[in-house]
């Protein structure tokens, strides 16, 4: 499989990804691919020399590799870089850019009060409700609902049937995937002297800063009286839950089925496995890295930047093997014990 | 942030929240606010005298407090009262009536044999099939698919991109919010002599009693034959999964990304934590505290009103967690062990 | 609650059913039902004696019983097969297929370069995208979105508010509920210097062979550089998340949940339950089952057709049942000990 796109020199790419180039620069590329898949045209990418070998027998016609391939013998033009799956990552946005398309849907229903900027493209079956913007360049995908006065900004990439609450605001290059709910009410009840439920007010809002990524299906609810708040940068994965009050911080990555409850503050850079649960009012420091699966109990603080935590509750990666591999021989114990008698 | 709303006094709110007003009854308020965010004409409320402190310093204009207050200094009209954040809640539904809306787009495609009430309002884009039944005062989202035979109560609220399929009947006053499916099949299989898997009739109906609340990205699939019922007053956050021939007592509350597997029964006011797993055919008893990320095996059955159940499998909170500071000791008695060598 | 449809008598069901007939053949049957809720006109099923005499004594008009009612005295007109869930599921598709429909709604968007087979249903609002193909027979629920270049072949059902992005293929009688979103980006990034994360390319395509069926609001990504595939008759649950690169074999079950990790390959006929984790690169063995709730670690292979796993990290059944029963005997010990100081 390659991306389709109108083609590129490899001389283009050069300064791009900040490469060494061996070999023809001269060459036309349509797009990238995987070795195994790779056509004539296409850019592949090694990080170590088997890969390379395989790369320079591929059909591809060029290949990013690593530094080790400097004194390499290469029978196809390569870039050599530091970080050769960064670069490959680099070129490929350039191919991916063809992809975009431009003009608002007749069948979109927008708001006469709403203002939407240049070089739009909006889909069809688009509800825009009053007082909206939507920067220049932004698409949002066919039957996407948009509540009042939200905000979003350039080069956003919204997917079909998302529903982006009233008030929302999103920076610049979000994008936001198919199924997605933004600024959702907050599960915040008060229990009264019957037992009933009284939901607690949920009229704050959804601030989600540049860069965010947000995969499908997820839920991220408004805040309740103040803001939740997802920092730029951040990159969350598929059906992932974020509470009411949340602040995310910059460059944090979520895995899928991640949930994260209310007046939760996550530092920069940290790093969520998938499926964590992490009760409210927990503070993970900026750094910290919750391996997939893990329970932070409410309102623990999780510290250390590159400490791995494991388990629930939570504990320091090495406590959580040593206590793994105690069960499993007490357990062996016991099971040599009754052979015994 | 504060809600938008039309100016309401101090003195009706007294009647409404059952409160002692200390201080100018007449003074107008125009919505309800966090402490930190409270402008003129806001609503604030304190659980303690710190924070009560706060919100005397604060820009608001009144204050709903506990009956700690009573004998303190009030530079601000304050209402007393028992529960202050259940009085807050309280006077927040009053202000939040405004947000409504009334009239039925245009390019919603409702069938010419569903009969739709009075002062509903239905967003663009809805979908009503055959024979359906919408209540007066009900709203629907825009882009919402309405399934043949649905039967929605009087002032409900359906988010949009929500699916209701056919047959499901939900009472009054219940919310549903965005991206949610009602009604879906259930996963009933029955495999074969190769091995190959045949669907088990999924033909049952999905009953939602009245004031039930639905968060988004739900899931709640009909029954087998029979029929999944959610009593009155049940509160559902997001990413929630209910099975088919499942039954929800009243007044119990489920976090996000819950899972409940067809056939369990959930007892009046139960409180279910995120992200628990229910085995089939479960039963947990009324008043039930299960704690977040817990699993309960198929066909067990959980008893006692108010006792916390907590890990996989659930078991009481008190037993779990001397299992978990006895294995630490154990794994930290082996470190010493090998230290001491 | 029964089914709908055109009677039919129960002498058609014997060959379907492969079934002894016991009683009087020409019986109408209008549906299927519980025994609780069976009137006339119904056929139910009994697995054993108890749900015989049941059914013999509720109002349905005739039974599917196994082979231990062969020497029963039956009141009824009886079906004798080996396995009576299977047979009732078998003679519940008959009646199911009444509930179709056909005719492509005029509001439904249908790029012109659309191939559209026959006897297709199209509901309103749904947009179909340039270059698509649409086998006969098939239905698409309302607002369902169809991104560019999608197949999809015969005797599918697409629920409402699905989004297939663009290139995804599904083969023929595939079942898609509502909600779900195909084709979806995976969560592949590349961290550069500065911390900051780039998309690593996101371009392969999602494969979906024949009857497949796959729940309610579920995420599939596509490839990488390569394909997502999910073989012949897997049935996926509610709310499944499976990432790019995977692999599902033939006859895999997949229950509500659970999480499966890019590049993962999981062999035919495994048994996967709910809300597992599966981390990246994983490998499950054809028939392995994995209890719900378990999380395997990455790039972990779980052998053994038919055995048994639980626990994070999975282990085998019996192992993991050893260590529960250890750890709860250590800490009773303990507080025996305590006690007796």
């Amino acid at each position: 499989m390659s991306s389709a796109a109108h083609p590129r020199s490899l001389r283009s790419l050069v300064t791009h990804c900040g490469a060494l180039l061996k070999g023809d620069d001269s060459v036309l590329l349509s797009g990238i691919a995987s070795i195994a898949s790779a056509k004539t045209g296409d850019l592949v990418f090694a990080e170590d020399e088997v890969k390379l070998d395989q790369a320079l027998r591929s059909q591809a016609t060029a290949v990013i590799a690593g530094e080790f391939a400097a004194a390499a013998r290469l029978s196809k033009p390569t870039l050599i870089v530091r970080n050769p799956k960064l670069a490959f990552a680099q070129a490929a946005a350039l191919f991916g850019q063809a992809e975009s398309r431009e003009g608002n849907d007749e069948s979109a229903q927008i708001h006469l009060s709403a203002q939407i900027g240049e070089h739009t493209s909006i889909g069809p079956g688009v509800v825009i409700d009053e007082h909206c913007q939507i920067g220049n360049g932004t698409s949002i995908g066919a039957n996407t609902v948009i509540g009042a006065k939200v905000i979003i900004g350039q080069n956003c990439r919204i997917g079909p049937n998302v529903t982006v609450n009233s008030g929302t605001e999103l920076g610049d290059r979000v994008v936001v995937q198919a199924g997605t709910v933004l600024g959702s009410t907050g599960f915040g009840y008060v229990r009264d002297e019957s037992g009933r439920y009284q939901l607690f007010p949920q009229i704050g809002r959804l601030l989600i800063e540049d860069d965010v990524d947000i995969g499908a299906n997820c839920t991220i609810d408004r805040g309740a009286l103040d803001a939740t708040v997802i920092h730029r940068g951040a990159k969350i994965d598929n059906m992932v839950h974020v509470g009411h009050n949340v602040e995310i911080g910059e460059d944090v990555v979520i895995a899928a089925q991640t949930g994260i409850s209310g007046s939760c503050r996550i530092g920069n850079g940290a790093v969520i496995g998938g499926q964590i649960g992490i009760g409210d009012h927990v503070e993970i420091e900026a750094g910290v890295i919750l391996g997939s699966g893990s329970g932070v109990l409410s309102h623990k603080v999780v510290r250390g930047k590159g400490i791995v935590y494991w388990g629930t509750p939570a504990r320091p990666l090495k406590q959580y093997l040593k206590e793994l591999a105690t069960l499993s021989r007490l357990s062996q114990k016991r099971i040599s014990q009754k052979k015994e008698k």
